[in-house]
């Protein structure tokens, strides 16, 4: 049975996305929200009325789809976007190069811990007897990948100060930081990374987590950040947390199949999928960012008067398929 | 079936809390790890090592007990810490009148957004011929509650830069911000508040929800942070995202029945939680923020420098019962 909720709700809900169903809420006319909200746009307001020309593709190479086994809803889709060349090149090239030989079907998820991250690959990674073997000639990468030269700006700087960096911003579609000599991308909710072990060169691209807590930046510069979740993540967040410390699933039974993980451009046309990203170096996102560091749309008393760079995520939008 | 983890992934794990069953790892010699964690502690073995006397009982008066109704794998219970006197004291009175008339027992979690919040309290609270009414002479607050003037220090100072405020530390056990005019509880991943709708006296505690997400702190002074999840926030980060906007249960189904909310202090004494948190005025506490905001254990390459204040929890323990 589907309810729908009342009108007033479905205002604030837009306005806030914070107040619903407080019983002793008053409700206020309509039309006070829908004029306070008009006066002042949130920032989703901004995003859905960028020009095309803010926006720009993601290429089908920079997706990698993984599809768990369906779940009690239905299918579980999880799409992210590829970093981009200028970092951890050598672990996107073994990433592509894992897609394209399927190496990925048939493991499982075998980490959610709360607060922290989901961790997919080879649930045998660690028994030399059983660990499935990777592809010859992936690349070994240590860690002088985990910063580069700061060779170019950033498309977007973010004003804020930061507990981790001197600097932050945006480049290439993801959040960095950088200190005028060196530069290099952050953990933040949705973000993918490298597992490893306690060696910066044990990590190949084979395993990989993604975070679904808070910001866990201490990570910066420990471990690569190869991606991140743009569509989905919902499907490892909601995961049951592992019993055992980190969240692993001793109970084997709890570890969740994945049946396929593909570059959207090695996918039948059909079921490719398009993506664009606004542009970070464009003023619609410029405004997108000031109205997120300062919140003035109906619900907000005080403006924060800045935002952390994990809290100013480049907006995704769906392409429809030619079909 | 339950596997026991190879010992090399328990010694990284416990070392690093990101690295396992990496396939291509070499496997380090364990006493190499280990003789690297002991070298340099870690965060969890300071807290750990911490005297008694740099702890501090939270009163049974300030621990809400909520019980949801059992899921697939047992009991579901999250024990929320209620925040000091110094903030938000009307609406914690409210949430104590609450619980001791058993107010919130029928009712439902109805909302669930990723990267958000998971929202709880009366489910026909919108509707006025529906809605669950509140005991009488609940105390209404506005926002000249959600800051309070800054008469006294807080019990730690994080040096690190923070993006929405001045300064942050600690205060009571609750991560805040400041400026040395005011004083006001941060929005961190755990942090309960008190739901409104537009208007900002419209929520008197009955309708509450906790973060599970990358820290929202735009909401910072926009809203009343009335506590924090110290157990048990897995029951409601795992829980599945609602299918309509702001992740609202708009299949009744999915909505989770609370079965109570009580005040550990109302609770039989056999059944009384006790619980207790690492004072952040003390050496201890000093140490662990300086190792969280600069990784030394074997994993990390690179320290940051910096802790944001949301990456700085409070350590809480459970001390055993009288029993």
């Amino acid at each position: 049975m589907i309810r729908a909720l009342p009108r007033i709700a479905g205002l604030v809900a837009a306005a806030t996305g914070l107040a619903l169903t407080v019983s002793t809420a008053r409700a206020l006319p309509p039309g006070q929200a829908a004029t306070a909200a008009a006066a002042v746009p949130t920032p989703a307001q901004i995003v859905a009325a960028a020009p095309a020309s803010d926006w720009q593709a993601i290429a089908p190479d920079d997706l990698l789809v993984m599809d768990l086994a369906p779940g009690a809803s239905g299918p579980r889709r999880v799409v992210i976007q590829l970093i981009g060349p200028q970092f951890a090149r050598a672990w996107v090239e073994n990433i592509r190069e894992l897609a394209r030989a399927h190496w990925w079907d048939g493991t499982s998820v075998n980490r959610v811990q709360d607060n922290y991250v989901a961790q997919w690959g080879d649930p045998n990674g660690d028994d030399k007897a059983k660990a499935k073997p990777v592809p010859p000639g992936l690349a070994v990468v240590n860690e002088r990948a985990y910063t580069v030269a700061q060779t170019t700006a950033p498309d977007f700087v973010n004003p804020a100060p930061d507990a981790y960096a001197a600097h932050t911003g945006i480049a290439g579609g993801f959040g960095v930081a950088f200190d005028g000599r060196r530069i290099w991308p952050v953990h933040c909710y949705g973000s993918v990374g490298v597992a490893r072990n306690l060696s910066p060169d044990t990590g190949t691209g084979a395993e990989l987590y993604a975070v679904i807590g808070h910001a866990p930046r201490p990570l910066d510069r420990n471990i690569a950040v190869v991606g991140r979740v743009i569509e989905g993540i919902e499907n490892l967040s909601s995961l049951p947390r592992g019993p055992a410390p980190l969240g692993v699933y001793s109970d084997l039974a709890m570890r969740v199949p994945i049946r396929s993980i593909r570059l959207a451009s090695d996918m039948p046309g059909a079921d490719r999928l398009r993506f664009e990203m606004l542009k970070a170096g464009s003023a619609s996102f410029a405004r997108y960012a000031r109205l997120r560091a300062n919140r003035h749309d109906a619900f907000f008393i005080q403006p924060a008067g800045g935002a952390d760079i994990c809290n100013l995520p480049v907006p995704v939008r769906r392409v429809p398929g030619r079909r």
